[in-house]
């Protein structure tokens, strides 16, 4: 059994990993860290766990009793924490907040396990992606591995309000929110570092390089990842489109095979052969992908669970595989369907 | 034209006010305060303005410019601010907060025309209906005046989001309330006060008299009404059901004809032939009505718009009826019915 | 392992099913049939199950391959099939439409575990109830048997859309749907026959008996459900409530000692403390329940998920019990909370 | 007084239709044809209209005693209807299908006001654009009067569940749109052959053209409009950006100038300071745009309500500019807001 500590356990992304370890057989939840509501019970805040779990919410961090630690802070939080407290050098950590994204002066892993499964396989700390940056990079990883992004792409992806977090605010008012569709971070998107750190990792020498336009902007020589985010009117998952321009035209089937290749191993990500619909994989840990071609232009469609795939499902799948376990333990969802 | 004063002016009941009262043709709108918005455009606040009007909110109040003032205030703050401020005589008052709807040591009138006509009508002072209980007593009225109402009265209505106000919280929360269902002050909501009083103001000698249970309890002699309120996942809206039983069975014909005639001037109540869905009603000033009979039960499903005829709509309607306007001036709505 | 047939697999009921069904660890699903879609892939129709499974819809009934059979066809249609085809004697079924659920000239077993567990668990042929029956008499099944149901039950319930089926129509269209609310077959549900069953079986003796309106109408001798059902505009749930009058007035921790005590041993059946929400049970296969108490009124708040507690997750509850499984194997789903 | 006849007007735009048309302080409203609802009153079908007119479906079509007639059938069928049937020549016309919005062999104007408010004015019978079309094209034309489409445009654009109109089908059903979001024709959607003819109409002689890509493929010499439409889970409006990529880098402000100078005269089109959300425009005949530049590449947001400034809406103002009316006569709606 591996035995887990949840901290930041209250919030929306703590909660949905709480319900799935509760049911993943090779999980022993040990504690769900709560500053502000140590002392009651887990099914007070999350309440769907009503009946599921007696579990109380504790102030402590018992290091020494677990063998990983996820961390469901807010960003920025994960690296102020680690100044603070110290973690004994046996217990690995999944941090689901950006502070660990970027390489640089750390040893986490970036946690994306369409790519880098070894990795993860023997890290002991690990950046869970984000999830615009997941949803995004499994369409288009086929196309940079392959060299075939040369030019700017265009990237349009709508999330549910999940994606905003669990404090109440203006535009996460069901008032507003209910039937409304807008725009923001437009052009400007955190998750912008991610992507071009990946697709850079990618490409082939031959292929041309990816500008991280919020540090050097717009102007910049390189290609760039034109995203826009939209805020959706539904609870739960990401759509995203990517525009890619090839060099010149091919035929559909043949970016069809890449995709359905380079995927063939994947134990959450499905190419499918029809223009996906989101709620196929709400409530799951799925991915889905599916091409169209037009000419010179490729039009990838990604969908995701933002809180699954892009947060705690994709997070408990890392684990297992750094666990040695069946990368699809505990994550046989059900998916809602309506 | 009638010069209007707005007070509160950057709530959903005074943006609401404000959309109406710009296309009123007998109406000048004076001026919208707002401290916390002072100086800011109106449509920054309500930014479906844009581009019908340039108007500013001011913190100040000149009510010698004006012939009536609305108070959009939350409950409770109308009677403290005529404790602070005063108001020259000849300006009316119409207030939207529940502070003057009880009769007590005050001039207000109780602004629901379909009983109080001629009191409203020549009145300077004007306590604006709660939304549940316009809607409540829509449905009510025609059984309340014939005496038929001789036992407890089981009510349930649900309404829209727009009902909590601005302010967000967990229960407006979108990812909460979205696809989501639940009660609330379940048999203890505040306007069962004013639908007491005015079920006891219409009764008949002979019929009992219902007891207003936030102050007497359920255990007091006497009929009550038994209100479950719940939050639907909708903005706008509130739809009803009433169940009265009869001393006796009667034939449905019977019933639906009190109704025709009850209502047969009412300016926006309109019986309906079929039960009607909530989006009859959605973005309009009309209540609607009907009723169905099974022996001794009569079941009325009521329905309005709250922050129309549930709010400003009325109070839309009252003004036209304080000014001697056509009842219906300004208020000729077009349905959003999607 | 459990060797399992679905007659009518590609409706909701059906696709429900099978998504529990594959998850389930002591299942093996041996065919899902559907005369319209037979050769197309499952998940052709039930798009979620993309990557879960490469089964094809048949149009055979291999019932002697089979263990148990579910009939997932529409009302009705049940009792034509078996006209119609001969199902081996050894072979289970467990029946979703409404064909057997009322006592009479066959061996089906009322399936509400709550209360008929023993002869759930000794039966060959199972009808499943019905998603408002459910609801409801998880509501009232304790007040029935204390003998506490002496005046009528006002019983108010919203159901969401997958409740209406597959079938687009005018009520189900979004355009209409969303943002709107509605009553239907008002005081004439059908569910009502088989909760006055249930009711009628577990008073005791000296309770007095529930008519079925929709047999013997509103002024037969007998107490009656005055059952009002609401559209709501959500996809999965049913939220209810049930008013009922005592004798006398009570105090509420009595009630609430009645209820705890009589689901103690309920493997999905939950008392809570607080008036619960409906996204508690949605995807899962709990019902929730809750009372408030009022002088002599009893307020409860109960609420299930239409599709699973409400229908297949009762489903397989029953077959479990059936089968001599644990009765929650293959239903500790994950809540989609959101 | 404008006589108005209405064909087609059981469907959602001849619904829309006539709930403005019975406000307009201009029009009388002679007929509104149905053959299938001959005979019922209008509010069973549009039920919001309860209350606000006894008018009933005819089957007649009295061409001598109205004015103008607005054909609300379905695409194709306005042209079938005229070789069928004869309209006096002093009988105006304005067909909302998309039968002749195309040049050709008749003297329909393209009734977009914004650019072509002259010929709109002085014709006899108006093509009304398309709701999508409207959309982008509001986006657009500054852009493409300035000359400054010299690369292929992206253009992402989400509609709302009416504009795919009354009857039910599988992708408005409840169930399956609620809480859903998917793509549909794909860089094929009809609405680019009026949006190519606009945008080369409109460009100087020095700029490129537009190919139009359902007609010659996308292999072809010449811009693209890469068009992806979604279809979002709200009943109302259409949420578009179009990425513009420039041949040089510019300051926003100039952009920004260009947009204020081009609408500086429109009525019912606004440039917003901010990114717009869409329920600014929603019940109003309302285009919101705005715009945001990043080096060479120009974001616009732009939107309407797709059944108002995207279909009668625009139909009725291009009737006010036809008839000499004031451009926002009966026009002026109050914004639903929530």
């Amino acid at each position: 059994m591996i035995k887990v500590g949840v901290l930041g356990a209250a919030g929306y992304t703590g909660g949905e990993l709480i319900r799935i370890l509760l049911n993943h057989p090779e999980v022993e939840l040990v504690f769900a860290n709560s500053e502000s509501n140590a002392g009651n019970k887990v099914y007070d805040v999350h309440e769907g766990l009503l009946g599921d779990t007696e579990l109380v919410f504790t102030s402590e961090m018992p290091f020494d009793k677990v063998d990983v630690v996820f961390f469901c802070f807010g960003h920025g939080k994960s690296a102020a924490f680690l100044k603070e407290y110290s973690i004994p050098k046996n217990v690995r950590i999944i941090d689901l907040a950006q502070d660990f994204r970027i390489k640089g002066d750390h040893d986490y892993v970036y946690g994306l396990p369409e790519i880098y499964r070894d990795e993860i396989a023997s890290c002991k700390h690990l950046a869970n992606p984000g999830c615009f940056a997941t949803c995004i990079q499994e369409g288009l990883l086929p196309l940079a591995k392959a060299g075939l992004l040369t030019h700017d792409v265009s990237v349009n992806a709508v999330t549910g309000s999940t994606g905003a977090g669990q404090k109440p605010g203006a535009t996460t008012h069901f008032s507003w929110r209910n039937n409304n569709f807008s725009v923001y971070k437009l052009f400007t998107h955190q998750h912008l570092h991610e992507i071009c750190q990946t697709l850079n990792d990618l490409r082939p020498d031959s292929a041309p390089k990816f500008v991280d336009t919020l540090e050097e902007g717009f102007c910049a020589d390189g290609l760039t990842v034109d995203f826009i985010p939209y805020r959706g009117d539904f609870a739960r998952g990401i759509f995203c489109t990517e525009v890619v321009t090839l060099d010149k035209a091919v035929e559909a089937e043949e970016i069809v095979a890449l995709y359905k290749e380079f995927f063939k191993d994947a134990a959450f990500t499905h190419y499918s052969d029809k223009a996906p619909d989101l709620k196929q994989v709400v409530n799951t840990n799925k991915a889905i992908v599916h091409v169209d071609v037009f000419g010179r232009k490729v039009v990838v469609t990604s969908i995701i669970d933002n809180l699954l795939k892009g947060a705690v499902g994709q997070a408990v799948q890392n684990m297992n595989i750094m666990f040695g376990c069946d990368e699809r333990t505990g994550l046989n969802l059900k998916a809602s369907a309506f």
